[in-house]
């Protein structure tokens, strides 16, 4: 199956052994995304995959190809646009204290000011098998939207899949009338899609679909899937016990589900494990895998995620597969 | 309320990832000193803070004062004299190989061989409300004895709050003669002093107060707090529960006493923690908060400072209140 | 005489070792800004400086808070405001190899959107003596504009020196219109001025004054003073001679000239050097210096800050003045 | 014209700022090989070039081929296989201190024992129209010599262009009979080849083709170019004039020769310059410009790959046309 | 005792802060194998000690003995021969992502293909009061097979100690015939051993020596020392409790037995501990200490050495003793 | 010829890539002193060499004694005694840039404390048969002054060869009486002496030996040989050609003179390249070269040394000779 994905190219600029900016003359710089993870990720699984974005036509520009090849991206349907990139500075968190992350500018970047007009949408399509959305194109700014919600429907058209983060940031939408047209656009682009990653609180709280009494959170979805159609509906859920982190991951289809046990997080870098789920689910969603083993992968590559520093996620398929099979091998030669 | 600190600028150098000096050509340099840490970080909590002493003539003193100033420090009363910085070295430990730190030579430095005469004394006190002193500034040199003396006197006529540190480390004061002389001094500057850093074992091994039978430390610490007429007296205990390190903090006052819950350690560089403890308390007492409030802040402070690198705790009044109401809390974004 | 300067403070992020970026992973991360860089040069020469200027309201603001305040800056006039420090790229160049800069939004910076409103320009005002503008503030957004404008008027108005510099580029200017409005612009501050850098072609072709027969560069600048009633108008000229650049620095005046020998340039990092002049012509004039004195400390700042990297210049008095006095020392212990 | 070269992948190991091996923990890992590096100029050139390797089937190899697509190859010929990559040690002169290049084992690497039955030779040459094969596949071992000449020939057969490198080092082939060998080999391919980099050397001590008297240079080589039909024969000449570097470039052709004037070099890093001009020369030839803008293209973008630290010639065609029609500009944003 | 070791140098390569090979630019170089470590960590013990060894006759081998020095060995007995030293490529693993090593070409290496008569075997064990041989030797080529079985029968003539380390790794030995052969050569060898190191599953499963009913490990242990003569036979074993770590170290003689608790291990680093916990043993037996004293000493040097970077654990006396006698002391000023 | 010498380890730290102290929170460290460099660099070239000194007796002065080995000095006399090590911190020029060194505190160092009884000199002087001592022991402190004349007295007694290099800096004893004291020590060594460093300012202003009239530079030396019958007077000479530097080296015997022509200088570090100078003219004494190839080889040796990093001169014999031979070459493979 062939994975296409739209979605912004940011630069991550982190300052090294988790030190603060201002004890800083140094950065390490990387290029991700959530689409540029999920994509890197499942190139580094043996697939091949297309990402559908623009980034500067400058040096920036050329530097973040020369990155994308670099994770085994297909670049073919990156353009060249405008003259700038978003960024995020992440100040890497231990123990205690929290990563701090600080956004710039990422309304005037080449992504976020490119439209349907700017992309090779059809060709795009043509390409792929299956088209992954971030939650995020919907609110960044009516370009973005415009571009998401035409790639859906032209997908559906084609008989391309479509898979949907919700990827919902209420703390990111508190403007008056924000949240209700956010609303109004999720809703519109449900319709089109086949794979949606999400929790309960996002059709609660964002989509405001009532509960109904005594109904448990996998019946409620399990109504959500009904009514939209959708195929799969994955995410992960964080405890702590014993003041120490664990990870589970579960996936909900119209009569099934299956959720892993907690697994034990040790992190190094948080940031893109979340994409790294996603990846799992897509590789076994790809591949025709049961519930169960596409869980369980996903949810380990979510773990190792924790331990990789950098948002993309570089594990390959043999070594996920190793880390399941040996629990606590610690030095391969 | 403004706050000035006696107290010298050291160099600190470190070998970079946990490495130890023969393993390494590269050190990071860092400005450094239990006043300089102490305003550093009362200056990132908002407050104006100058520091009073004397750094080398030369390029060395010249780096120093423009750290001072990146760290929010005024640097009015920041003299140059002579031309030697005192420096140590940090080998950082990780798991049970512990921290060493090698100090180079001290006495001869700037801060060392001022006395009286090489400072604005005067002109500092009329500038700040309340002066920290540090107890090693008793048993470095007879200059800074002197000194820090002098201050707590003139300190003490001019109405403003004097706060101390006992800071007494037995095994650096095994010479013939040494402890006496420091059990003298330190009596000597007590009775100009309103707060007090310490723990039992500094009154009753240094001081030599005798405990009274059945007497708990509370009472004991309290009657030591009524003999020298000192407002508050405040210190962090470190415990270990299933081999994993916690600390508590209190304050105690001639009526009253507060001690936090332990709270779990996560180390990255454990140096300075102790001062970011004194910053918390100091923020209470300039603001006139409960002991509650201070002690929980000021632990929570030094809870922080163990997970930052250097010993410049670099927190903010709303860092450490999101890190209280939202325990668990591992990305800002 | 106390300086004050307005602009905008940018993030320069170099990548090490003359690499290009898809070369490195690492970014050396600096702060500057033309206004940055002389007032911080002239920090080090021992002047009272305030930059007046907008950084975010976010961690990033604060980092460059922190390192304004490492160059000596005072920062009572720095505000916070929106959430974006514009950036650039350098790509340090080698031999036949130029550098590259890529610029990173600056429109949209907290700088760029800035406009009158949000300053305290007349405490600003109040506070110093001579105010420098940079004539990017002329072209970057209508905010910087009228900021740029009405600084200059008021200042005029309380007595204050206004010091301009042209920094005006063809290449820049392009649009349709653009160079008009430009040359509107220019010629409605330049009646506010005393100081002025340039160079006659910012006369011949932005400002379009004809040039008589036979007049030479001395004399028809020295019209242009007259006209607007400038006192000094300072510039540098570079030239090529047996395959190695020199730089010579003039002032001209009503009623004098002076312009310096060549000197040879040998170059680490070339931005900041027309600063590094700029402040060497304002410490001059704030001392009343003679010309000759003037240009020839003024060059010689400029030919050291050619050896420096970053683009703050810090050179201090001695340092210039001892390589003035002795050319060819290459060690000092 | 599509380009593809045989070559191996090697690692370079390089010591920074100019530093030796007994000197430094760390070193600058980067991936080249005379076939990566033209191949990664020209792709930077916008040509699209594929090279036909081995890698080692472990994580060395995986990030070797990472690396490649990074450079803008195309690694569809690039097979995985044994297990070990050849490696060099580069200690980077300065001034009068030559750099040291310490070979570690290329005979065993995945390249070396790799033979014609290793790769897909047949579907690599109907991929592309030209291919570059360098002289150290004649004598590194007898597998890579056969991979080269079965390459060659059925280049020819199939109509495709072949180029090839002299690339002899008699220092490297003083060995008892290894002269001779490598003189029958060299015959042997050079019947196949359309373009000739090398030297007039080579055709006088390697191919012992006696010179006629008084028969200049130009018109020897011509000489050569008939005997095997060769189209172009292309070289550079390094002179030293006051003490200073210059380089020119030269193309011979069956009647007509065009050689640049010397040009100044500045050197940060020499390695890999000779393959920078060769790209320039194919990519004169591929696009059938004059000689005269082939050469000076060609040296120009040799001079510039002096100025880039790593073998990879990172320079497009605009950065080079640039530095032709500016010379002297040092910066540009 | 004077302490000699027959054992590959090799270079280690690791990229930075837990990087992958694919995510890094930059590697740390350090010179490494068992013997190198043993031998370093005994130096620093104050022993002795020689390494028999060849390195490569090129700046490499240079490097090698200038760091071979750093650690304290005696390099009177590394010889210069061929051109080729081993190396691997550790990227260090974090959490549940092991380290991975990869191996590059240590068959072709100057120790590799060094034999019998590439060293000054009589002149070294003239030296030396006991020989460490590592198995790895047995399986590397036939010539260090050679030269370890030559060293091991003349050492026992000589009347000097020979210290065995069984290192046998079924994963590697999976070709035909080739661990028939690795029992023969253990076999042969072992008759001239004093000390081993090993566990039981190594005489169980590669010299397939049979266990009786019943038969604890130890006993069987015990027969294995009867029959060869050995002395000691020491090793580790590694447990997990409530997912943390631990480690104990045990010596069997032919009539007494000694096993630690199991201590807790907090890893930085890996590699190398087993060595440490070797160093440990050798220095107890040659200084005569009871099983337990050298025991408890041998296995807090390996927890210690799993909390330092790099291979060579360089930890001395004191500070081993400091922490058995003051665990939890994590500041030492 | 086994040679030894006296004299203070120093720890060196630069800040990288050209930077000052207040643009980098990173240094380079390295170990240093003109003993350790000429003895250093006397080992490179296959000499035995022991350094006479004391370092801290703490992990610094272990780390010491770690990077004197690594030199290929012998470090059986480097004595451990207090705890202070002398350091320096070397701002790096570029072009018109000088290098600011500053240095921290040399009296309070093991080296400076260390007198007469603290170390073995009978042993050491045994096991040399030349002694380097340098002028800098005669003013550092009286412990170093009259360790220095007692190893002079005790060598001569003992038949062993005295080197001394004169190394007198006005600027450093401008102090009331330190010059005449100063003179009073130098003339109380030289008598010891068999080999001098030094120019004829030297001779003329610390040591006030009038020059007759009309008397050359060498003439007037040879006076000073013949007086205190010294065989060798060695130095070297910088001058300035077209804006260029160019040193030259010579030597001076009672009867005989050889200078070099002035040799091009580029330069990376200059620290350390005149105990290059001296490293090269010891090894032609010790292997009674004449004085022209003596003189040659040291300049070329001093050349190369400018254009290595860090101040100990790394080079060997068989480098030194092959730029000597081939002047121009760039690039060894």
């Amino acid at each position: 199956m062939k994975i296409g994905a739209y979605g912004e190219v940011m630069l991550r600029l982190t300052p090294p052994e988790y030190r603060l900016l201002e004890q800083t003359h140094s950065l390490r710089m990387d290029y991700t995304g959530t689409g540029v993870n999920i994509l890197g990720n499942l190139a580094h699984f043996g697939l091949d995959t297309w990402l559908l974005t623009n980034v500067p036509d400058n040096r920036l520009g050329d530097a973040a190809i020369v990155n994308l090849r670099k994770f085994g991206l297909k670049t073919d349907f990156v353009g060249k646009y405008h003259n700038h990139i978003g960024s995020y500075f992440a100040e890497v968190g231990f123990g205690s204290r929290p990563t701090y992350v600080t956004y710039q500018n990422r309304h005037n970047s080449s992504f976020g000011i490119s439209t349907v007009t700017n992309y090779l949408i059809k060709e795009f399509l043509e390409t792929v098998d299956l088209i992954h959305i971030c939650g995020i194109s919907l609110s960044l700014t009516d370009a973005t939207w415009e571009t998401a919600c035409a790639l859906a429907q032209q997908a559906k058209q084609l008989g391309k899949k479509v898979c949907f983060d919700f990827n919902f940031r209420p703390s990111l939408n508190t403007e008056a009338g924000k949240k209700a047209l956010m609303k109004a656009r999720y809703e519109a682009i449900l319709p089109y899609c086949d794979l949606v990653f999400g929790t309960s609180r996002d059709l609660l709280e964002l989509l405001e679909i009532p509960k109904e009494a005594n109904e448990d959170n996998v019946r409620y979805i399990q109504r959500f899937l009904a009514h939209y159609e959708v195929e799969w509906f994955a995410g992960t859920q964080r405890t702590t016990m014993s003041e120490k982190p664990y990870i589970s991951g579960r996936i909900i289809t119209k009569n099934a589900h299956y959720e892993t046990e907690p697994k034990l997080l040790t992190v190094l870098d948080r940031i893109g494990a979340g994409d790294a789920y996603a990846a799992g689910i897509l590789l076994g969603y790809a591949e025709k895998w049961s519930l169960e083993k596409t869980a369980e992968f996903a949810t380990t590559n979510a773990v190792v995620a924790h331990t990789l520093s950098g948002d993309v996620p570089l594990t390959t398929r043999a070594q996920i597969q190793q880390i399941m099979d040996y629990p606590g091998l610690d030095l391969i030669r």
